[in-house]
C-alpha cells in the first residue's frame, strides 16, 4: 500500500523532486511506524479508555500487550498500516514545496496522536460513536458505520493535507500572473499507473481484510461462513465502485477537456475506492455502482472548485480522499441494507440506510462523523502547520523550489540516463552546472 | 496480474504510446469488470444452462446471486480476474495503432460474451466438454482438462488478438519497403521485467489458486489435505515450466540472433507459464520441464512464422498465449498422470495422458477444445474487428500513428524529464514543437 | 522478492547496464530454480543425512518425494525462494562488470551445493548445529538460532558476493588515479525505492512466513494459537528493526555527508531487515529497535571500511547482507528471551540471550555459525570465482565495460525515449553511433 503511494507520488511530481517525494514516502512509513508503536496504538485501542482516548499504560510501546485471541500483534500491524496510509495521503497534498523536517514532525504527530484519537472514537469497542460499542449504548442507537475508513483514514489524511496545502500556498508557477491555472505535469505516467494498480491491490487488503482483523478486535463470536461470504461481497463492491468511477471520470473529462487522460482515470478509480471504503461491507453490488458514479463527479467538482480558489494539491489528495471519503460516509447512510448491517455488526434491529427504508438515524450518525473529523483534524493539524509556517520550517525557499529539491537537498537528481551525468553530478554541486548536463539549454521560464 | 500486463505492455511499446497503452490496460480492467458483472458471469455459470450458455436470470448483475458455500462472491471475483486477463492479452496484439473506442467495444464484448461462453463449456458443471460435469456424461468419457486456462483464457485472448492484429495490419515502419522486418523496440526494458515478475507472481494466484476457488465451484467434497498437497505441486510445476522455457529461449536466441536478450527471456518465461497452465495440477514435475522446453520452441517457431507472414504483434500475444496455450492443451493430453487426474477430478478410472499409458481419449478431448476455441473466437471476434475496421473505428490515422497517440489523443507525453517540457507541452499542442523540446540542442558536454 | 531484487539492482546500476543486470536477475531465478530442484533440495533436506549433507536419493529432482504433512511441495517452494534470494544477493556485488556465463555458473553452484549445505547444517532436523534437531543432541545444548536466515541466506549471499567483487576488482572509474572514491550513481532512484518496498513486502513472507513452513518441516505438533500470535510478533519486530535502521541511517548520513539521501535510507532499511531476520521470532519489540539502530551503524562502518580498502560493491551487498547478517546472529545471542525461545523451539530450559540472563551458550553457538559460514562460503565460492577469473570467464573487457554491456552483449539499450533510437539501434551496432542517436541527430526516417 505504501509502495503504491510512493510510486503514485513519484510519478505525479516533476522529475526534479522525485528523490524528495520518495524519501518522504519511505520516511512517512518509518517515522509513522515508530510513532504509532510508541503512542498511537495505546491512544487508539488501550482499554479502558477515558472516553476521549485510550490510555491503558500497558499498550504504550506494546510494553505488556495482552496476547488474547482477537487482540494480538496482527491486529496491531493492521492498524499500523491504516495509520501510515493516513500520513501518506497528507504527504501528497504538500508535495514539491515542503521542508524535510516538516514531514517528520507532522507525520509523527498525525500517526501518534490525531489519527489514533479518531480511530478510537469510531472503531474501538468503547469509542463514543463506534458502531461496535460493546455496551450497545450507541450514538443515535446506531453508531457511525465506517467499515474500513472512508472517514477515519481518508478524510483524516485529506483534511490534514488540505490545511498543509492551504497554509503553504500553491507551488511557484502553478497559477500564472493572470491567475490562470497552469498544469504542472508529473514526470512519469508509468509510475502513476503502477502506483494506482498497487493501491488497487492494496485496497483488497484493507477493505475485505478488515473482516479478518478489525472484527477480531470486537471479540464477538460469529459463524465463520457468513463472514467469508461477506469478504467476497466486500471485494465485489470495492471493485465495482472503483471501476464505475474510473469509467465515469474518463468520459466526463473527455467531454470537459477534450482528450482521454490516463491520470484522470487513475484518480477516478482511487476516488471510487475511497468512497466505497466506508460502506463496502453493508451495501449491495448495484449500490456500489451508484457510489462510484457519484464519487467521480464529487472529485471533478472539488477539482473545479480547487482551481477556482487557486488551491494547489499536487496529488489532488484533499479533493480525492477528503471529498470522496465524505461522500462515502453519506452514501453508507443512504444505501446500507438491513440484512447486511445486522449481519456485520451483529444486531437484529439496527438502523440502516435512509433510501433503503431504514430511517435517518444512521445517516445522522454519518453526518456527525463528517463534522467531527473535519473539526478535530482542523483544530489539531491546522495549528501545527501554521506553527511550522511561522517558524519557517514548512516551506522551502523559492530558489530551492525552482531548482528542484533533489539537487539542493538530496545530493543529486533521481535519474541519470547519460554517461556524462554520472560524473558531473556531485553532492551540493552547483545547480546550474548540473541542470546543464541533464538539460542543455537554459530554462525558458527563467 | 492486470498490473503485470500494464507494465509489460507499457515497457514493450514505444515511449510515444505509453500513455495510450496504459490507459487501455486500466480500462480493460474497468470496462471488463462492469461487462462481466452485468452479463458475463451469468452466461458462464448461471445454472441451469441451455447447453450453450448459462442463462439463469438471477445471475445477471448478481441480482439474486445464491450464497451457498462454493459459489459465493469470491468465486465470482476469481472468474472476473480470468475474464480480464483474456481481454488484457488481446490488447497487447493490437497495441500502438488502435482507436480508443475500439478497445472499449471489443473488451466489453469479449468479457461479456465470448469468453464467458468458452468458460461455460469447459469449466461449468454443466458445460458440454467440462472435465467436471456433475452428471458424469463426459466428452469421450473424459472431458477436456484445462485446469487454469491455457485454452479458456490464453488461447481465447491470443486468437482474438490474432484477428485484431491481422485486420489492422502491421504498424507503420514494422516492415520496410523490401519487406524486411525492422524491430520496433519497446521503450523501457525495466518495465518489461517488472511486468514479467508481477505476472510470475500473479500466476501463483491463478494456477495454485484455482484449487481453492474453481474446485469449490464443482461443489464436491474432498479431503482437505490432498488438496493442499496438490496446491504445492501445482506451484512447483508452474515454476519449473516457466524457468525451463526461459533458459531454453535464452540459449536458443543466443544461437539464432547472437546476443543475450532479456525481453526474449521474459517472453519465454511467460510462454512456459501459458503452456503449463492447462496441466499444472495433473502432471509430474519432470514433465513440466518437458512442457517448458517445447513451449520455448513453439514460441520461437511462431515468431519466425509471424515474421515471414508479415504479421505484427507488438507483444507477441497471439504467438505466446495462442501458440503456447495450444501446446499446453496437447501437453496435458500426453503427460497427465493417472493418479493426479483421478485425485483432482475425483474419479477412479478416468482417461489420462497418452504417453503415460492412459489412452487417446483425453488427448482427443484436448484437440476438440483447441478446434472449438479457435473456431468460436474466430467467428465472433473476427467479424467484430472487421466491422470496426469497416466503420473506421479500428485503426488510427497514419499521421497520428507517426506522431504517437499520447500527443494526439491523450493530451501529452508520458514522461517529462526536463523542466521545459512541463511548460511547453499543451493538450493538442503541435507535435513538432514537443518533440523539439524533448531533445533540443546538442549536449554542451560533448 | 526476486522482483524486488531485480528492481533494486536495475535502479542502482548505470543505465548502460540495465538490460544486463535485469537479465541476470531473471536468470538467477530460473537457473537457481532448476539447480535447486535437481540437487539443492536433496542436499539440504534429504533424510537421512550423513551429517555433512542430506543425500536421500529420492529427493533429487523430487523423484519420489514423500508427501506427508509438513514436508510437502509447499515446503520445497519456500526453501526454493530462500535459495534464489541468496544467489540474488551475490549478483548485486558483482554487477556491471561480470560476464554472463559467470552468472550461470556461480548461480547454479551456489543454489545447487553451497547454500543447501549451509541450510542443512542450521535448519534441517538432523543438521549438526540446528536449533531444532529432532534428537535434542544440540550444539552447546542450544544450537544456533537463525530463524529466517540472517546467516543461512544473507551471510551466504553476502560472503559469496564479497569474494566475487574482490577477485574482479572495482569497476573502471570507481576510484580515480589518486585513489579517491568516485560515486557511480545508479540511473533511477524510482526503481531503487520500488525495489526496496517490494523487498519490504517480501520480507513479511520470509520472516513471519517461516512459521508456517519451516516449522512444519520440524514435524512437531504444537498448539496453533501460540504460533499465530508469534507470527504477528515476528512481523512487528521485523518492521521496527527496519524502520529504526532507516531513520538512524538517514540522520547519520545527514551528519556525515550533508544531505538527505533516499538510497541510503533504502539500504538502511534493508540492513535492519537483514539483521532482525535471525532473531525476529524470539525477541521483544523493544529489542528490535536496538537491533535496527546497531545495524545501521554496522552498515555505515562497513561502507567506510570498503571505501578505505577500495572494495567496490555496486549494491553494497557484502556490507549489507554479510555485515548486518552477522550482527543479526550476535544480536540473537544477546537478546533472545527465555519465554520465546522455549515457545518457538519447543523446550523448557533452553539457553537464551546473554543480556537477558540466559548465559553464553546460545551466543557461542551463534559465533560458531558466523565462523562456519564465512569459512565454508570462502573455501567454496572463493576458488570458484578465482577459477573463473583465471579462465577469463569472469570479467568483461575494459572496452565493453566502458561502453556498457547492454550495447555490446544484449543487442541494445534498455531505454528508447525518442523515435530515432528505435530504427538506428542494431544488434552489435557501433557504440559511438548509438550513443549519438540517443539525443542529438535529426530523425533519419523523417
Amino acid at each position: 500500500m505504501q509502495l503504491g503511494f510512493a510510486m503514485l507520488c513519484a510519478g505525479s511530481v516533476r522529475a526534479k523532486n522525485t528523490m524528495n517525494i520518495m524519501l518522504t514516502n519511505v520516511l512517512d512509513a518509518a517515522a509513522g511506524a515508530i510513532s504509532y508503536y510508541l503512542f498511537g496504538f495505546a491512544f487508539a485501542f488501550g482499554t479502558p479508555s477515558n472516553g476521549f482516548i485510550g490510555r491503558h499504560h500497558s499498550f504504550f510501546a506494546l510494553s505488556s500487550y495482552p496476547e488474547r485471541p482477537g487482540a494480538d500483534f496482527s491486529f496491531f500491524l493492521y492498524q499500523w498500516a491504516f495509520a501510515i496510509a493516513a500520513a501518506g495521503i497528507t504527504s501528497g497534498s504538500i508535495a514539491e514545496r515542503t521542508q524535510f523536517v516538516a514531514y517528520l514532525i507532522y507525520s509523527s504527530f498525525l500517526t501518534g496522536f490525531v489519527y489514533p484519537t479518531v480511530s478510537h472514537w469510531f472503531w474501538s469497542t468503547d469509542g463514543w460513536a463506534s458502531a461496535s460499542r460493546s455496551d450497545n449504548n450507541l450514538l443515535f442507537g446506531s453508531g457511525a458505520i465506517d467499515f474500513a475508513g472512508s472517514g477515519v483514514v481518508h478524510m483524516v489524511g485529506g483534511i490534514a493535507g488540505l490545511w498543509g496545502a492551504l497554509i503553504e500556498g500553491p507551488r511557484i508557477g502553478r497559477f500564472d500572473r493572470l491567475g490562470r491555472s497552469v498544469a504542472l505535469r508529473g514526470h512519469s505516467a508509468s509510475l502513476v499507473v503502477l502506483g494506482t494498480f498497487l493501491l488497487w491491490f492494496g485496497w483488497y487488503g484493507f477493505n475485505p481484510g478488515s473482516f479478518l482483523t478489525i472484527l477480531k478486535g470486537y471479540e464477538k463470536s460469529r459463524p465463520y461462513y457468513g463472514q467469508w461470504s461477506a469478504v467476497g461481497r466486500t471485494a465485489v463492491t470495492t471493485t465495482l465502485a472503483g471501476c464505475t468511477s474510473a469509467l465515469t471520470t474518463l468520459f466526463s473529462k473527455r467531454l470537459l477537456a477534450g482528450h482521454w487522460n490516463v491520470i484522470d482515470v487513475c484518480n477516478g478509480l482511487l476516488g471510487g475506492f475511497a468512497a466505497i471504503t466506508s460502506g463496502c461491507a453493508v451495501v449491495e453490488p448495484w449500490a456500489a455502482i451508484v457510489c462510484g458514479f457519484v464519487a467521480s463527479w464529487v472529485l471533478i467538482g472539488f477539482n473545479l472548485l480547487a482551481k477556482k480558489l487557486k488551491y494547489d494539491d499536487p496529488l489532488e489528495a484533499a479533493q480525492l480522499h477528503g471529498g470522496c471519503g465524505a461522500w462515502g460516509l453519506i452514501f453508507t447512510g443512504l444505501f446500507a441494507t438491513k440484512r447486511y448491517v445486522n449481519e456485520v455488526y451483529s444486531g437484529d434491529s439496527r438502523p440502516y440506510g435512509l433510501l433503503m427504508g431504514g430511517g435517518g438515524k444512521l445517516l445522522a450518525a454519518q453526518f456527525v462523523q463528517i463534522v467531527v473529523i473535519v473539526g478535530w483534524v482542523s483544530v489539531t493539524m491546522g495549528p501545527l502547520f501554521y506553527g511550522l509556517h511561522k517558524m519557517n520550517l514548512l516551506r522551502i525557499s523559492a530558489e530551492d523550489e525552482m531548482a528542484g529539491m533533489d539537487m539542493t537537498r538530496h545530493g543529486g537528481f533521481a535519474y541519470a540516463y547519460n554517461d556524462e551525468d554520472e560524473v558531473s553530478v556531485k553532492p551540493w554541486g552547483k545547480v546550474g552546472h548540473t541542470s546543464q548536463s541533464s538539460t542543455p539549454t537554459p530554462p525558458l521560464t527563467a
